[in-house]
């Protein structure tokens, strides 16, 4: 059975116990694990950093698609991964989808790595 | 073809290009994945906590498998993925392996997930 777990997110009450503080529970441990599971593919940690070198720190998918040199399908899913760890946002706009990084997100994950 | 890459090291030329600091290149999107891959899964989350939290900061694996509840040849298989991405050190003594986290490696994860 696969359990559906919340993503790393700026409630402090839920996030950010560093994996170095203590023993985790498992609970704690899938959080943190499901966010360094999306950001644990190079084509997804190029979209990343794509998304934030853009304009406004904002990506259409249609201008994802060639730095990545994969199909529009292939990225939809990666970018998909990235918001369902809630890495990304993702506004519809008209024909296409637009993506932002979600800095405290990035935040929350470094925070987990953080050591005495 | 697989290509092995350098775990993220201490050393600071090779180390750290944040994610949101510019589009990352092939080679750097592989190296930072390659970490997040590692820990990407709950079980090795845990792993590092547990050795974390041992005294000393280093835990022989014939203490590791009660906690996570699965069999040796498991965590070891855990423990090598952790170890081949850098974030362990393993030391074998007499019929044991001893692990240690490298909290550099923690450090420079981190610092791969700085914003601005």
């Amino acid at each position: 059975m696969t359990t559906t777990l919340p993503p790393l997110t700026t409630d402090a009450a839920s996030c950010c116990s560093p994996v170095t503080g203590g023993v985790l529970d498992v609970e704690e441990a899938e959080r943190i694990a499901k966010t360094f599971k999306a950001l644990g593919d190079p084509t997804r940690v190029r979209l990343l950093s794509l998304i934030a070198a853009s304009d406004g720190g904002e990506a259409c998918i249609c201008d994802l698609t060639d730095p990545v040199g994969l199909s529009q399908p292939t990225v939809s899913h990666h970018m998909k991964l990235l918001a369902d760890a809630g890495l990304v946002t993702r506004e519809q706009r008209g024909k296409w989808a637009y993506y932002a990084v979600i800095e405290d997100a990035l935040k929350n994950a470094a925070a987990a790595l953080r050591t005495r």
